[in-house]
């Protein structure tokens, strides 16, 4: 689509109601572009002012002496009318609208101003995004919509009505090793809509799977098709804001969208084979392992435990999310029995790791040798390595035990074809146990993993769930 | 039960095969009562060494000078018996057996030591705890099976068959504020048993909770009877490990446990009013609610958001867990029809801490007006704050506002009667980001509700989830 195209790719971005005042999005806006190297002209427009930034500012959009292509509003509803005017005149392509208290006020006046606003726009030929929302981020061109989000580009596009659940898509994608290609937070979306950015991402070269948040949508038929062309162009992952009665009515105060049944939603989703997510974690831990993991239509898991008890939950969550869990076949147990007499017999899978301390040549190699039997094995499809510290050894011990364990099964992953999917416990941390060396250690082995290209979880369960969903999609890709 | 008061109170620990090397137990159990600072005689037994961790070391049990009440045996399995014949001779009344390979190896000659072991012991009249297994962890007696654990003591009772498990309940306990009164891992359950430590920590007055993680048991009825008379003293919840077909055999060579059926354990743990958790992070989640807040029936919450999008999926999460979410009742909405005339007829619940912010007066005393409104309203039970990271400001001004609206919740739950739960976002730390303040300052404010008694999760899911097991016990509780 030539005009997201043009928005992404702006010569020039002017910022109505740009400001120092740190508490403002006319602030924060000048700030994103600064920060992240937006390579074009910044025009901060402020009549007050004449430095913004350090930049200096215009008193009015016609002031500015060059073209401008696309603008920031950060001004108030009120203003809008005007700048549009202003923006017709600079021939400016697309506003992007971070003023709110419109329609998702739920009064008259705001609606009635909302209208005049598309209908405005739509006869002077400009596109709007927004109103009320937190626009684009997109790292590689410099533009961003929030702070300390990574500079750094990736494959994970975003579609969201939500800026704030945007940005936590964002955030908390970076601590699995995700970086972004472009993310749009859309919200009341008066002019283009969850459809058009659908669209624009399912052709995108540089979006490899893209992440969603819709609250509702206008136009059922348009939104049905750009839903069917993106699924089936890359995996879509979504979550549907309002589902049931009170989120129904906090869809409305929020983005003034209808939510519409959960059910028209749930069959909508499932027809075009868009995997749903229930919240930000799991919508995170389902795009990870897209992100990083190649197809694969087996879900037979081979699991390397930390402990006996770890095994066995391990082997129930991983039942529970509807993976095999088989045991070790006859030709791993036969060269086991040579290889190590003293567990061939006891041991299974998962493979307890508190078991491999009783063979002489040590914990580490066996665990080392099993995993790439398993790897080896045609009896397994993946592999699943828990990094975790319910183990009895003091820190230092403990922390060289980690690292090797984690340095092995990167090794093994990249000598080997077959998908690795890392758990590593540690979840919730307290300031006080930030000094604590395990919570370090095992973040570092998290960080390592997803440097690797290995996605990684807090528990069996979450990675469980996410491969299920993750097979799922791929068997039903080969389907059809 | 007098055996298990003298087993948490021994007043001195010998410890058979005590070690200097640090990858043994001998070591780690030595190294433990060093650590732990418990109060009696500590008798290192090798005989092969004067002296161990600096203690004097004794070459075998019968030559200790004193008397000796509770000894830790980390000898192999074939010297059992005769440290059993010392144990007679020296009156010891309980011995824990970390010895492993036994039973779990599924090998018949471990089977028959072990059947051996017991009528040794039973003969000899000394009771056994494990074999295979981590023993006690009790604080408050300088007693403890790990490194690092919390020193401090509290009123969480653990019963796990589990040693790593009963690890990670501790560890991920502590980042939560929970503290422990006395937890067990009993491993193989030869002689003492679950139902005797259940038994004993439905009486013990040091312990308000009680976390059990159980794979299988011998004596059905008297387990029964056990888990009933726990579960009407005080709330217990417990994990079932080994519910599929790859669990059961897992546990098998585990703890030698033979699993059964599901529904007969969920049958169980229904008739007993046991709260089941799926794994330790559900279980350390159901905990923390018991932990901290008092009893309540009812299931009307109002919800402080951070976001819209965040208010949307909140209000999704807790009606999804069987919590119902109620408007702004009347008297409210009049309240700030006066008091923030811009959006008394917009916000509603869950609160949209973004619409707050339309109010000239500010964010911050809106949120905290609202927070005591819903507080003091007979229309809900409960209130959950999420503390999160989707707003859109710098670092320090974020940092202070979340500050500020910790202390604001604290205060709150201090002057008002009605339960607080607190949502801190940021689960999973990777090292880059332990120097981002972010989650450093989120971390703190998980501690400091944690300190204030306000129990803490990391998603609204989550919270949602345990206040409804909480609140189920206590309608059920309030039924009988």
């Amino acid at each position: 689509m030539d005009i997201l195209e043009a928005a992404f790719h702006p010569k020039a971005i002017a910022i109505a109601g740009a400001s120092d005042d740190r508490l403002s999005f006319g602030y924060h806006f000048v700030r994103h572009l600064l920060d992240y190297g937006y390579p074009g002209h910044i025009y901060p427009v402020n009549p007050n002012k004449q430095v913004v930034l350090g930049l200096r500012a215009y008193p009015n959009l016609t002031s500015v002496p060059e073209p401008v292509d696309y603008v920031i509003c950060c001004l108030p509803a009120s203003k809008v009318l005007d700048l549009l005017a202003q923006c017709s005149a600079k021939e400016v392509k697309v506003v992007h609208l971070v003023t709110g208290r419109l329609s998702e006020t739920g009064r008259q006046e705001a609606k009635d101003l909302e209208a005049r606003i598309l209908q405005q726009a739509k006869k002077l030929n400009i596109r709007l995004i927004g109103p009320n929302c937190m626009g684009i981020y997109y790292p590689r061109g410099g533009v961003a919509h929030g702070y300390d989000l990574p500079k750094e580009a990736g494959t994970v596009g975003g579609v969201f009505q939500s800026g704030g659940g945007s940005e936590l898509l964002v955030r908390y994608g970076e601590l699995r090793g995700l970086r972004f290609s472009k993310v749009i937070s859309y919200g009341n979306a008066l002019d283009l809509d969850e459809s058009d950015f659908l669209r624009y991402l399912a052709r995108d070269d540089e979006t490899k799977v893209i992440a969603a948040y819709f609250e509702g949508v206008k136009d059922g038929p348009k939104f049905l098709s750009a839903l069917n062309d993106a699924a089936s162009a890359k995996p879509v992952v979504a979550i549907k804001g309002g589902r049931g009665k009170a989120g129904t009515k906090a869809v409305a105060s929020h983005t003034a969208a209808i939510a519409g049944s959960e059910n028209v939603w749930k069959t909508a989703f499932r027809k075009a084979g868009v995997i749903e997510a229930r919240d930000i974690s799991e919508l995170v831990d389902f795009v990870t392992a897209f992100y990083f993991l190649p197809p694969i239509t087996g879900n037979r898991v081979g699991i390397m435990s930390a402990g006996g008890g770890a095994s066995v939950m391990s082997a129930d969550a991983c039942e529970e999310a509807g993976l095999v869990v088989p045991p070790l076949p006859p030709e791993i147990k036969e060269e086991l029995r040579t290889r190590a007499p003293e567990i061939w017999d006891w041991v299974g899978n998962p493979i307890d790791g508190s078991i491999m301390s009783a063979v002489p040549m040590g914990f580490e190699v066996v665990m080392a040798e099993m995993q790439r039997m398993v790897a080896n094995s045609p009896h397994f499809d993946f592999i699943i390595v828990e990094i975790t510290d319910d183990n009895p050894f003091p820190k230092d011990i403990w922390s060289s035990l980690m690292r090797r364990h984690t340095e092995g099964s990167i090794r093994l992953s990249r000598e080997q074809r077959k998908p690795l999917v890392g758990v590593v416990s540690g979840g919730i941390v307290g300031p006080d146990r930030f000094q604590d060396c395990r919570w370090e250690v095992l973040a570092e082995q998290r960080s390592r993993l997803a440097d690797a290209g290995i996605p990684t979880y807090s528990t069996v369960g979450e990675a469980a769930k996410a491969m299920r969903q993750f097979i799922d999609y791929w068997q039903m890709r080969a389907e059809t």
